[in-house]
């Protein structure tokens, strides 16, 4: 061994230089803390990432396993003398089963890509976080990603159905299963997605697929509100429909969007609702009138459902858009609590008044028909006096969620950032239960050690 | 304290004479031991649920949780010593929040009382074990209960959102959440289910629940052999159309079933297929003319969309009257495996083979739409040697699943019957992970022991 701090892995994919471990140091959340790692590997297999934690276990070392680096919680970010596993190399769907309606692929491989590759044979990966185009499969099962089509669909959890892990003792163990149900034992697959590389390495992972998706209408309204808007959403819930998408963009993001893209959306609206509808024929129509219905009574100053796809299209892009074109204007410090449905207006408010109590810019994009909404801080580049205020702001919001029902973090992790909001929002004794199943599960922890939780019970208060 | 064994649980609640604990010694599985509680308690709130378990603590006595006891794995079997915690005086509906599409109970409450319920408020709540009579959510929760629906809606613990458990410190803790989403830690909700009280004792559950469940079309086919049946089976899961419910019903059960209730079925098929769509609308319609499509071309003798609702109920009560049926013909000893669809065919080949190779009677019912198949294994009260076979065969038809890359246990958990199956199905590392899991939150080994797990790692081959 050479330059390579495990014998197996060929040197080439093996980095050192301060140039090549600065581009593995830290996901897209700006705000969280990060380290250097003595080294970054790329691995080709499971083999190798079986040799590297158990180099790992004999030297004490930390082991940080990172898929794309989209995260938005600090969970990939190195921390000191660590090696982080990049799984760029371990990009490859191995098998696409039509037949059992599965996909059987390495963690490496990009959401969009699989997708791609399921349409092919008529099946949909349902799970479709904005990072889609980016993110790879492996850190979306790490971070239990959600998306636009949850509130229908679900979450990343509810298509994983087994798992191949290294374990915190250096074993390949194959988790969970391959058929449509199954009890025999705990549920470890399923501990393991969102435990964001603290209780495991995944190496290789089987989904559950859909059949193709069906076609969907879009009904977009304009409010004057956020709360109005929220009202709009909890209408929806208590129709009874199941729209495929309800998300909501706000003003800041709408003119944010319009500065960049010349779109013209702000001119129009304070806030937008965009609702789909998958249910298909005559009953999908329907409950497309339906939400164009909660739309109206809930105040909206213009509703619609779009028969045209390029308008409908253009509306959701401006909400894909949202994120890059306010971190145009400066550091975003992303939130991603969830409160239940009914409570978005009074959450939209709280927010509403903890962006003006603290003078600081919070926009707007929610996965509102979930209730998980992310506040986006916004602080003009280089003004330390308003991050400040932004961190104040954050820990109100997420004061706030809990408050009402929710939780500090819906689909983006706990990571480095929401540390303190879990720990507010669980309590001792379960947090109690979180320490004594990672030490049962990473004994000697070197997995993602000062992720998630802090590194020892001792550390809770 | 007189005649209780917790201060403050009433006496009238804690049963001590022989008759009271023989009544609780045992679920439904005939077939799997049992010892003798030193007392059963009635607890009705979880205050005393948790003094019951801190008074097990402090004196290292076994607790075994127990619901209706319709249980088919020996999993609430009472051990030698034991305190049973039966629920039945636990069977509240906390409430049932119609705009969260949520509801909360008490572990007592049976689940077609909640299903009725949730009815009441345009909800369902799907998951529908064939014990839904009888059967507790308490129960189903802890054995991650399937049913009928879930080939279409997914099993109980797609419903779980939240639980409180009194874990194996003694404490009341509330795991998960009542928001859609939530990422916040592990996901120790999803642990508990299925964990068939070895990680905790459930003390309140909350459960998502869907909009009113839509119209269903049933469709029957009657097929000569189970094998044409299985392919039938294929070939639906290969048209995309998920059906709401796709159960098989084999001569054995049929003509068992005709000897009680003199329903006529077993004159016309040797197997009988019962679909049901449950899409709305005309393109249900297509659907269900698309699954009878699929049973003609598998070689059904008759296949028909059945627009007499009459008729379709008759055809799936004889589907649930099968089990009882059948247990009059002698102890039937109740398999639940679970294959790949493809391997539906193959797996129920194999099981016919089984039969006659151990000279013993095997029935079959399936979820086949799951892979999920219960071959039933009856033998004449009395008969020991036939009794020695059947448990051959049992041991064989689990061998088959697994060499198909199935499971020991689709549905009934493992409780007794299938530790010996699920120690070969997962393997010395994966079980390693269990025993660690399990001795991190029953670290006094307290909690419903020797099930599912054997009672340390050292008991592991």
């Amino acid at each position: 061994m050479a330059n390579t701090p495990v014998d197996s892995i060929p040197a080439r994919r093996v980095l050192t230089d301060p140039a090549g471990l600065a581009r593995y140091q830290h996901d897209e959340a700006e705000w969280a803390p990060y380290g250097t790692p003595i080294a970054v590997v790329r691995p080709q297999s499971t083999e190798e990432v079986r040799d590297v934690v158990r180099h790992c276990l004999a030297h004490r070392i930390p082991v940080v396993p990172r898929g794309a680096g989209t995260g938005l919680s600090g969970g990939a970010n190195a921390v000191d003398g660590a090696i982080v596993l990049s799984f760029e190399d371990m990009n490859r769907i191995v098998h696409i089963d039509a037949a059992e309606r599965l996909a059987v692929v390495q963690p490496g491989v990009v959401n969009d890509d699989l997708r791609a590759a399921c349409a092919e044979h008529g099946l949909w990966y349902p799970p479709d976080p904005a990072s889609s185009p980016w993110s790879t499969i492996g850190g979306n099962v790490a971070t239990n990603a959600g998306g636009m089509c949850c509130v229908k669909y679900g979450v990343t959890r509810d298509y994983v159905l087994g798992l191949e892990v290294v374990n915190g003792l250096g074993e390949v163990v194959s988790l969970g299963r391959r058929t449509a149900k199954g009890v025999a034992g705990y549920d470890l697959a399923g501990l393991m997605v969102g435990s964001e590389g603290t209780l495991g390495v995944i190496t290789e992972i089987t989904v559950r697929l859909r059949p193709a998706r069906p076609q969907e209408r879009t009904v977009a309204g304009y409010f004057g509100s956020v709360v109005a808007a929220g009202e709009a959403v909890t209408a929806v819930t208590a129709s009874g429909v199941i729209p495929s998408a309800l998300e909501l963009v706000d003003r800041h993001c709408l003119a944010a969007v319009d500065a960049w893209k010349k779109m013209g959306l702000s001119a129009d609206a304070d806030v937008v609702l965009l609702g789909r509808v998958d249910t298909p024929g005559a009953e999908g129509d329907a409950e497309a009138e339906l939400v164009r219905g909660c739309f109206e009574r809930a105040g909206a100053t213009w509703a619609a459902v779009s028969t045209d796809q390029q308008e409908a299209d253009a509306l959701f892009q401006a909400r894909r858009l949202a994120y890059p074109a306010l971190e145009r204007l400066g550091p975003v410090l992303t939130e991603d609590v969830c409160v239940p449905r009914t409570a978005v207006p009074e959450m939209l408010a709280r927010i509403e008044r903890t962006a003006a109590r603290h003078d600081i810019l919070v926009a707007n994009i929610a996965h509102a028909g979930d209730g998980n909404l992310h506040p986006l801080i916004i602080t003009p580049p280089g003004d330390e006096a308003a991050r400040a205020r932004a961190q104040l702001a954050f820990e109100d919001i997420l004061d706030d969620a809990i408050a009402l029902g929710g939780t500090v973090t819906g689909e983006h992790g706990v990571g480095l950032l929401k540390m303190r909001g879990m720990r507010k929002e669980l309590g001792p004794a379960v947090l109690g239960m979180h320490h004594a199943v990672k030490a049962a599960l990473d004994p000697h922890g070197i997995l993602n050690p000062g992720k998630v939780l802090d590194s020892g019970p001792a550390a809770v208060v």
